[in-house]
């Protein structure tokens, strides 16, 4: 069993979503959405993201964790200010000793809907349907962590059956 | 009295510089480079540097830090690298209670050689000299972190003489 955190990465808005994996079996545990204000500087913004997410992971016993990569943006200045939000969980994931696993956009969509054009909205429903929940969670940041959570499990399934030579 | 650390942050090379300085007057205490291996996970890599640094702001009882923004590049994906360091140093100096003050190479550049256009070698031959240093320190990436420091400690006396009314 493994207990998985997924996250979508963001300076005013970090969505994260546990998730529960055994046998194939995914349930759901709890979610939620970090928020951090504009007029804050930098580094306040960051501790609050990563300190709020060392408290989930030991809330609820952690054992690995799954992010969104980002590569380039149309945006450049907000690409860099998610992947300074990436580097602080990276960090405060390593201090804690759990591995974090990173997939592109494209690996999510892929794994969750079966075809990398998917929109975030197919996604986020068939994520739902995967963890059997009555609505997609909300925000939809935290919808888009439970989803990075997903992918993660399907991922290292797909890991042990090929070194099981399944 | 302040202990200053000075960061040039990458990836591959993250240059460091602790600096005194007291009553204008600074001294150079130590330098080095944190250097990581391309075929390591990103995870580690930010571990290593951010981990190594923290090592540094102990030995030194460093009480501020000083790091040079990134803002957009002509390379995002190393733009994109360079961010993921800076957020996970950011965090890991926000844990350990000391501000970071984050500067544009503009107002590096302003600050120590007294205009923009100036080239790498000119700011770092400048803080040399204001460091009553024999040569350059080696590699670059020390040299440009010292180079943050001594900006920081401008910016702040300045600030501090504002506010003074001075």
């Amino acid at each position: 069993m493994s207990i998985v955190l997924g996250i979508d990465p963001g300076l005013a808005n970090t969505g994260w979503g546990v998730l529960e994996s055994s046998s194939g079996r995914l349930k759901p545990i709890f979610y939620g959405c970090v928020i951090t204000e504009a007029h804050e500087p930098m580094q306040q913004r960051i501790g609050c993201i990563a300190s709020t997410l060392e408290q989930v992971i030991k809330r609820y016993d952690v054992t690995e964790a799954s992010m969104e990569d980002i590569f380039f943006a149309k945006n450049a200045s907000s690409a860099i200010s998610v992947a300074k939000v990436i580097g602080a969980i990276s960090y405060m994931l390593f201090i804690n000793g759990i591995k974090l696993s990173l997939y592109t956009p494209l690996q999510i969509k892929s794994a969750i809907v079966g075809y990398g054009n998917a929109d975030k909205r197919q996604v986020q429903e068939m994520a739902r349907i995967l963890l059997g929940m009555d609505k997609v969670p909300s925000p939809n940041h935290a919808a888009d962590a439970l989803s990075a959570a997903v992918t993660h499990t399907f991922f290292e399934s797909t890991q042990s059956r090929l070194s099981l030579g399944m």
